[in-house]
C-alpha cells in the first residue's frame, strides 16, 4: 500500500484511458470515484469495476482528469477551482493544457503526467486494469507544483503499474515530438504515396512498407488534436526532417554516394539508440526465420517446439504472404541462442531460413 | 514438371540470393551450376546443396546474375556475350542495368526479374530454398525481349516457389520506388532523429516508433547502391513527399485542423490501399492484447491456448516493455472471431486487454 496515497481517486472522463485508471486503482485496493458527461459512459465503467459514480460530497485525495486533449486544459482548471485535491491529467501533450490551468490560483496543486500506453480502441469497453503495467509514465511538474503533489502523482503511476519517469512538459513534448508524433507524421507521408497508386504496383508491397506505415492507421481525429496542440515541439523536429530531406534529394539528384552513406548509417546509429526491453541496453538479436503453414493450430506447435528449446523469443513477426498458404515467421532471439534455436526447430521438421 | 525449363540452371553470384535460387530450383528438380569470384562461396553454395561448381563445357539454358546492384549491368552483357542461354537476374533495380546490357548485340535474350524475397543477413549460409515460396516476384521483359524468354523466367520464378507479376523495368522501379525504397528512406530520416537524443527522451519510445524505424537498421552499403541506382523513380515520389511535408509543415505552423485532418486521412486510406495476405483485399481485423510473462515457455503456452480456440493468427506482435518482466502480446485476428478469442483465452487464466 501507498504511504501517500490513501484515496479517494476521482477519474474525470470515463474512456478507455480513464477507466483503465480507474480499474487500475481498484486494482490496488484504493476507492475510487467516477465522473462523465456521458451517464451512459459512468454507468459502464463502474459495472467493469472501475470505480463508483461520483457523489456531491466526495472529497476526492486525487483528481485525474482523462478527457480528449482539446478539453484537457479547461477540465483541469475546472477540477482545480471545485475541489481540494490534487490534480492531474493523462492526456498526450502537457505545455499547452498547463498554459490554460494556469489561470488558476490553484494551480500549484496541479502535476501533469502521462503514461506511454493506449490502444486503437477507445471507449471504457477498450479499458484494462492492466494497460500500464511496466510502462513508462511521464510525471511533469511545473515551477510552481507542490513537491507532496508530485510524489502524489508518482505513487499513483506506481500503483497503476506504471515507471514513473519525472521531467518537465516541455522536456515531454519536446520528447513525444521526436519519439512519437513525428514518427507518426513520417507514417502518415509515407502511407499517403500508396493512395491511389496503381494496384499492380501495391502488389509488390513487403512486410517493410507494412511497418513503417502501420500507425498511419490510427484514429486521425485524435491526432489532428495532438498535432495542432503540439505544434511549438513539432515545428522544430519537423525542420530537421526538411533539412534532411533537402540533403537526401540532393543526394538522390546527384547520385551523390558519400552523402547517401552518410545519411542512411544516421538512420542506423538512430534504431540503435532506442533502449532495449526493459529500459537496458539493446542486447544484440538474430533473426530466425521459419516457415510456417497458414491454418489454426501451427503457430501454437511452432511456440511449443521453440518454447522446448529453452530460448526466450524477444519478439515475433508473422510476414503477409499474398498468393500461398503458407506464412513466415520471424523469431527475434538473443545472437548466442539462435543456431541452438535453428538446430532444434529443424530437428522436429520446422522449414528455417538463415 | 516445367514445359519449357529443364535446365540446367547457372547462378552467377552465391550470396543470399543466388545460393537460394540454386537451392529453390534444386528443390524442383533442375541441374544446377554455380559461378562466383570467390572460389569459397561457390564451395560453401555448393555444399549446401545448392548446385555444382560450373565446368567450361556446361551449357546451361538459363543463366541467373545475382550479383549486387552496382554490378548487375556488366554481368548481365558478360553472361549475355558469353553464351547462347536465356539471361535474367533477380536485383532491386531494373532499368539501370538493362541500359548497360542493351550495348550486348544480344540483348533480346536478356529478362530482368526480382523476387520481393530478403534477409537482413547475406551470403551462401543466409540461403533457403524456401525464401521465395508465396512471395510476388516481378517479370520485367523489355521491348525486345524474346517470348520464349519471358516465359522461361516465369517459370524460373513459379519452380522457386514465387507468384510472377509482369512488368516493365520502368513500372518496375516506380513501383518499388513507391512500396519500398521511399518507405526505407522515411524511415531513415525517422530514426536519423533519434540518433543523439537525450537518453531521458528516448525512454519514452513505445512501439509505434520502433515499427516505423525497424528498416532502417539494414545494411546501409546495400541500400546506398539501390537508392543511387533508382535515383530517376524516386526524384518523382520525393518531390511528392517534399510537396506533402511542406503542406504538413504549413498545417502545424498555422495550427490548421482541416489541412491535417486532410493529410491524416491520405494517410488512413494508404494504409488500407496496401493488399492484404493472399494478395486478396483487407479483412477487417481486430487488435486482441495479452499479457504474458517475459520467460520461455509462456508464448508456447499463449499460442497453445489460441490455438484451442481455433481462430486464426493473422498477426503477432511483442511490445517491449521496459522496467517489468511482463510483456504484452498483441494478437491480430478476424474481427468475427475476436470476442470468442478473448472468452477463450480469459477462461484459460490470461489478463487480456480490449
Amino acid at each position: 500500500m501507498s504511504d501517500l496515497l490513501t484515496g479517494p481517486v476521482e477519474v474525470i472522463g470515463t474512456g478507455m484511458l480513464g477507466t483503465s485508471v480507474g480499474l487500475a486503482c481498484r486494482r490496488f485496493g484504493l476507492e475510487v470515484v467516477l465522473t462523465d458527461l456521458s451517464a451512459e459512459h459512468v454507468r459502464t465503467a463502474s459495472g467493469l469495476g472501475a470505480g463508483r459514480p461520483r457523489q456531491p460530497d466526495d472529497r476526492p485525495q486525487l483528481v485525474v482528469v482523462a478527457v480528449p486533449p482539446d478539453h484537457l486544459g479547461a477540465a483541469i482548471r475546472e477540477a482545480l477551482d471545485s475541489s481540494e485535491a490534487t490534480v492531474t491529467d493523462v492526456g498526450s501533450i502537457k505545455t499547452e493544457p498547463l498554459r490554460v490551468a494556469a489561470a488558476s490560483p490553484a494551480v500549484e496543486r496541479y502535476v501533469g503526467s502521462h503514461p506511454m500506453a493506449g490502444s486503437e480502441r477507445s471507449g471504457p469497453l477498450a479499458a484494462s486494469a492492466a494497460l500500464f503495467d511496466g510502462r513508462p509514465w511521464a510525471v511533469t511538474p511545473h515551477d510552481t507544483s507542490d513537491p507532496g503533489g508530485v510524489r502524489l502523482v508518482e505513487e499513483l503511476a506506481t500503483a497503476c503499474g506504471g515507471v514513473p519517469v519525472r521531467m518537465t512538459p516541455e522536456e515531454h513534448d519536446h520528447a513525444v515530438a521526436r519519439t512519437s508524433h513525428v514518427p507518426h507524421l513520417l507514417a502518415v507521408l509515407t502511407a499517403g504515396r500508396l493512395a491511389g497508386a496503381p494496384p499492380e504496383h501495391l502488389a509488390l508491397s513487403g512486410q517493410g512498407v507494412r511497418d513503417v506505415t502501420r500507425v498511419a492507421g490510427s484514429d486521425p481525429a485524435m491526432w489532428q488534436q495532438i498535432v495542432a496542440l503540439n505544434a511549438d515541439a513539432l515545428r522544430g523536429v519537423l525542420a530537421e526532417v526538411r533539412e534532411e530531406l533537402d540533403a537526401l534529394q540532393d543526394a538522390v539528384i546527384g547520385r551523390d554516394r558519400d552523402a547517401l552513406g552518410v545519411l542512411l548509417a544516421r538512420g542506423v546509429a538512430g534504431t540503435r539508440a532506442i533502449p532495449g526491453k526493459h529500459g537496458g541496453p539493446v542486447a544484440p538479436t538474430t533473426s530466425v526465420f521459419v516457415s510456417v503453414p497458414d491454418h489454426p493450430g501451427e503457430l501454437a506447435r511452432l511456440f511449443a517446439d521453440a518454447g522446448a528449446s529453452d530460448v526466450n523469443i524477444e519478439d515475433v513477426h508473422i510476414d503477409h504472404d499474398p498468393g500461398r498458404p503458407v506464412g513466415l515467421v520471424e523469431l527475434l532471439v538473443d545472437e548466442a541462442h539462435a543456431e541452438h534455436l535453428l538446430g532444434s526447430l529443424e530437428s522436429r521438421g520446422w522449414v528455417t531460413h538463415r
